[in-house]
């Protein structure tokens, strides 16, 4: 992070304990929280006081180191039951972020067969990998991403894929930092992302972090913006990329990319190799989270007084439906943007080649 | 109006008085107010107390016919300057609905020439013809439109082009309301309408006094929907529908579109002859509207108490660009809802030989 928050992560360990930016609360206020255990862990999975497939991937490696210290001192069987309980636990929060699933499995794998005290080390140590993985994944995808963003480039960008989505740097949002840090002009259209405006509320406090000039949109105005010739480029993040090249990711991605096609704007994914999934043939075998009606009922912001508060914006009784998110077919994706370098089509055999 | 509103108009006049119901507040109270002069009703047009293509036109005309009433007492030289300067003082409120400026013509046309007597007369005929016409006009497209609907029909629209953005059943929403009433089953999804959320007040509020199921989503969610086959077909309103059949209509409108055509689904346009503008030779000649930025970083609901507050959603400082619509190329529309019928492609040819 950059500004006032410039050396903090947006999740880290210490010991048993996880701590974190509390992003439900960005930007009105900038707190750090505490998880004490796995449990705790899962729940601030589920309630999205992290949110970001990396953020997730990561957090979830770390419920799992957390679940192996708190069982430290059981008898091998014991040990592999609470562990194994603890997988289930935080494999229920989310259903869509890849990161999430191969940060579980990559801990359950980690040091099988060993004694417990070995296992538990495997596993911290594991869980700490995927952290480096991430922040490492994230500053690859920004030299490799930032070779598409000429001078002057004006991107478009949905939802936060940024350092708050990840460790730091991020995905999507990567690129546009090496972009502006090695002197070029770059100008960001920021989706608000409904429900949860990620956009107003994470992407453009971190653009004011970084000092990176940005327009606040609604969502419903980026179409404006591409068919006028505003934008250069689109680039997202994503939660999921089947071994096809179809991207799962915040839900409105697929509206963009296809108007982005149509008004022939290349529309770029970043993802590191934890977001792609290649047992998932395609797209549409990702299952897509629906989440509270009242996340679309009602909106939180801060009042005059500055006390956050939660409003009702319809009808209190109105029946939503609230997918999280949407599946982008591949042939709407112009690149992916990894840390491996930037994948063109045809998508199936280049990822298979470069993460199998 | 349906349910306990039943008998209630958008707005109406009474004498120099214009009533109305005040459409910020909705679903949250209803409230009918009072604009009690030409003054009055331009700022009301400009500050959204009432919205939408049809209920501007004729709010326009009975702001019109206010200040014929205001000046009726003067000596026709006089009676016309300020007639005249009413005139441009309602044209500067929304640049962008053709409604308004036909309704403001066809008021500076009434008796021309006769005395100040008749033209005073003249013009506030003109206005209520304005509004009775808008109510025909409604009930003909509903009539027509619903011709489009199967039973079981599943509707996407944007934004509110309902009763209340007209006297009364609106553009869009009255072939849907027909079909009910015809006893088809259909069922709405409801664009929320972000910035200011027309279709989760206003669209919802309506389909509730209508006593028709719909489902709320967000702006973003409309694409999930349509690439899911849950959507059979899309039917919006318009603000202005240039000669070549490129339509002006609330941000958003234009994803929407792409995004049917990609899916092979029908996308409908409701509008009336007073939202045709055969001067305009196409889309982009319409003058799009930019809103202030508040629209979009503060929103307005309810709290807990029950008390209207308005909430900062995003940085408070965040720049924004908050253009209140798009243009839709006519390529995107498959036929328009008329008084006059279905309109089919060539559109230029048919709107020239419907509405000249």
């Amino acid at each position: 992070m950059g500004g006032e928050t410039r050396d903090v992560r947006t999740l880290w360990r210490e010991g048993s304990t996880i701590r974190l930016i509390d992003q439900r609360i960005l930007p009105h206020t900038f707190e750090i929280t505490s998880l004490m255990d796995h449990r705790e862990t899962a729940a601030a999975i589920k309630d999205m006081v992290m949110r970001g497939a990396g953020a997730i991937g990561v957090a979830a490696g770390y419920g799992m180191a957390q679940a192996a210290l708190e069982a430290k001192d059981l008898p091998l069987d014991e040990f592999e039951v609470y562990f194994t309980a603890a997988a289930g636990r935080l494999r229920k929060t989310r259903p869509t972020a890849a990161n999430l699933f191969h940060a579980i499995d990559r801990c359950l794998s980690a040091g099988k067969g060993a004694s417990v005290n070995e296992r538990v080390e495997a596993v911290v140590t594991e869980a700490d990998a995927i952290a480096e993985e991430d922040l490492s994944a994230s500053k690859k995808m920004g030299e490799y991403g930032s070779s598409l963003i000429g001078d002057g480039a004006r991107v478009l960008t949905h939802c936060n894929a940024g350092a708050l989505a990840f460790i730091d740097y991020g995905t999507a949002l990567s690129p546009i930092r090496f972009a502006h840090n090695q002197g070029k002009k770059v100008h960001v259209y920021i989706d608000e992302t409904r429900p949860r405006c990620q956009g107003a509320r994470l992407t453009a406090w971190e653009m004011e972090q970084e000092g990176i000039p940005y327009s606040l949109i609604v969502d419903n105005a980026a179409g404006y913006f591409l068919r006028k010739g505003e934008v250069d480029l689109v680039i997202v993040g994503a939660d999921r990329v089947a071994a096809n090249g179809d991207v799962a990711n915040k839900i409105g991605t697929y509206e963009k990319a296809v108007v982005a096609k149509e008004n022939g704007i290349p529309f770029y994914v970043a993802a590191p190799r934890m977001t792609f999934d290649l047992k998932c043939e395609n797209g549409d075998d990702v299952e897509i989270e629906e989440r509270d009606h009242d996340e679309v009922r009602k909106m939180w912001g801060v009042d005059e007084k500055g006390n956050a508060v939660r409003v009702l914006i319809s009808e209190s009784e109105a029946t939503v439906r609230n997918p999280a998110f949407d599946v982008t077919p591949s042939k709407y994706v112009t690149a992916f943007i990894t840390e491996e370098g930037i994948l063109e089509p045809p998508f199936k055999e280049r990822i298979r080649r470069t993460f199998e």
